[in-house]
């Protein structure tokens, strides 16, 4: 009867452990912490114009952390705990080049199927430039409507570059 | 006496190791295997009449190893193995969006203070494509001439996008 007391306890400090390193905190996106030393999926450039220049002008780097490139290299939906990030600068264009500026804002993708069970499993978040300030009033309309389209590919846009 | 000749036999292992995991190959420098695993440092993208695309059109985004990653967030010269890449795409224009294309080439600086000490300690190559073809003819002409520019930043232009 002891040895299953001290299962039982383990089995609920791993499920604590568990929630607490997959799970996003209280229904909200995380700040995605360390992730400029993420790997580097690719990089993109929308110029005045483009039908999304008003809210994602600039130059943009996407990062995965460990568990999102696994599945993202293989092809495969993503498990909770997958992170993405949408690194999003001002691009100065200028002498016939592009240079990176300020930090316009950092997106967030952060796998929770248990949490987010109304846009796909994924939480979506946005940073402004450096700080902690959130922007997303409304994930559904703001980011998932657009995302829906790659329902196939898990809700991901981005594909990594060998 | 016996534990003297095992000292100099370790010591010499010892430097065969650091010869062996810091120094380049026979004067030249190496392929950075894995280096899209490493921290992303920053990127640029260089457009039709600037002084550089013929060399360098195309979106590049910059690489370091944990040596060089450390040195360059330090603001201190590079040691022995630092790595830095210089991955160039084909910067693809249109719908008023610049995508990434094919690799160009992977440029890479290798520091190695013993074996380039005619180009201020760098290795320079260049590798065709997503090849191993080293396309550097000239390291002191094609590479030196303009990194000595910022020898005050040992020879290199990058700087950290935190």
């Amino acid at each position: 009867m002891k040895a299953f007391s001290t299962v039982v306890v383990a089995g609920f400090m791993l499920l604590t452990v568990w929630l607490y390193t997959s799970g996003a905190s209280n229904g909200k996106v995380d700040y995605p912490e360390g992730y400029r030393q993420w790997t580097h999926v690719k990089s993109m450039v929308l110029l005045k114009g483009h039908p999304l220049y008003e809210t994602f002008g600039g130059i943009h780097h996407v990062y995965a952390n460990t568990k999102a490139l696994a599945a993202m290299k293989a092809g495969k939906s993503y498990p909770d705990g997958s992170v993405l990030v949408f690194d999003l600068l001002e691009a100065k264009m200028g002498n016939n080049a592009i240079v990176e500026g300020a930090r316009k804002v950092v997106g967030v993708m952060q796998k929770d199927s248990r949490q987010f069970t109304e846009t796909g499993g994924w939480g979506f978040e946005g940073f402004k430039g450096d700080t902690r300030e959130r922007v997303v009033q409304n994930a559904k309309t703001a980011c998932y409507s657009c995302h829906t389209s790659q329902k196939e590919n898990d809700y991901v846009f981005s594909t990594y570059l060998k």
